[in-house]
């Protein structure tokens, strides 16, 4: 497990050697021909180097997960009684996709490989699976004693997970080219419309601007958050104004 | 790949025969231990008819995931234009739970033996999976054209096999006491309350200033939807309203 908050500019040179020199072998011959020997050689360091930043082949491919499902499990932890939960993990989501925005060509060229190689694609559907239970842990702890409280933390955290997932694929579909952070906002915006505190049919819930891992909580002291107003279709004008007007603070 | 719809007693008696002597040897002397060798020799067959019916040794732990993939495959393709998309795939994911219910005894058994086995783990993930996508594919050609379609065809299925998941492990949990499908349908039951037609929200409808995917899409034909207007905080009161006007087509 490597330290949670590592900044990008404290990772270790020799690592980083390693995983560029692995990125070279993989596009040039492909990872099912490419050996940790090669790696090691390429990169001009011993076997032994490789081994104590990653556990095995697969691990270099996606070198960052370790450090971001730690940094989730802390943001979690970290949560205050009083942060609305299901917005909770929706900020836990965006520091994932924070870690592959840091580096838009790197985890372009990790997307094309690991369409191509059915291992990376298991590796990578168990580290999807690691994230989603962290934020179903989480959820499940917040809506206990609740009715329905595990079925619901599991439901949110796949939906989660699944609209997260949505927009970072898209993302690196279009070869990293957009904002990957709208995208995700508008996404997980979905989410928290269907399943978000202020309940149906008139929720009033205000979203963390573009940035990635905007802490979620205060309300009028940022003025371009983003407002997300639910109301039936048939719902009169005056009281959807009344609505807004309330939740705002301004009436 | 098996025959799509083939009813329990016509499965071939030699292939229930190798999945009882798999069992019976992974129980006494466990998984890992347990070679496809030992298998055959305790059924009394050749190893050629072994994997005549499963490619490898994790097949015949899941030995009718194929098929029922299969039966969920030929029910959504069977689908009518006029079902409610939502219900359909939880109907979908009910062909799973009755698979499991069909031979309680054999399920938890499996349940026991996948949870302290990684490899059968990641099996498992990648058959969850493969579920998933067979839902989202049939929701997302559902929802073509609509805005955020693959948005909500990718969390709608998530959400429905989350919540399947959560009964059907509650009850293998319970070693297959009460009756499994009654827990599953309130669980889908959630979801359908959150996603499905008559009842919560429908339509996300993002102003341009919030929305990536902003796409126009249905209107006014369900005067019970529910809307979902995104809004910068400092939005000014009379472009909310024009915007809400607009969108629903009154201006």
């Amino acid at each position: 497990m490597s330290s949670s908050s590592a900044a990008p500019a404290a990772k270790p040179p020799m690592r980083d050697a390693l995983v560029a020199a692995a990125f070279q072998l993989f596009l040039e011959r492909g990872y099912e021909q490419t050996t940790v020997d090669d790696i090691v050689t390429l990169a001009g360091v011993g076997r032994r180097s490789f081994f104590r930043y990653f556990p095995s082949k697969e691990d270099v491919v996606f070198p960052d997960h370790e450090r971001c499902l730690a940094d989730m499990s802390t943001f979690l932890t970290e949560s205050a009684e009083d942060d609305e939960p299901v917005r909770r993990v929706c900020d836990a989501a965006r520091l994932v996709l924070r870690m592959y925005a840091e580096n838009p060509a790197f985890s372009v060229q990790r997307y094309r490989l690991t369409k191509k190689v059915p291992g990376l694609r298991a590796y990578e559907l168990s580290v999807v699976w690691r994230y989603e239970r962290a934020l179903a842990a989480y959820l499940r702890g917040r809506f206990a004693g609740r009715p329905d409280g595990t079925l619901r933390a599991d439901v949110v955290a796949a939906a989660v997970v699944a609209a997260h997932n949505n927009a970072l694929r898209s993302w690196l579909r279009s070869d990293g080219k957009g904002d990957a952070g709208v995208a995700v906002d508008h996404a997980l915006g979905y989410v928290q419309a269907a399943f978000g505190r202020p309940a149906h049919p008139r929720a009033i819930t205000p979203l963390p601007e573009a940035g990635p891992a905007a802490s979620g909580g205060e309300r009028a002291e940022h003025p371009d958050d983003v407002v997300v107003l639910v109301t039936r279709r048939d719902a009169p004008l005056w009281r959807v104004v009344q609505e807004f007007e309330t939740t705002l603070g301004r009436a």
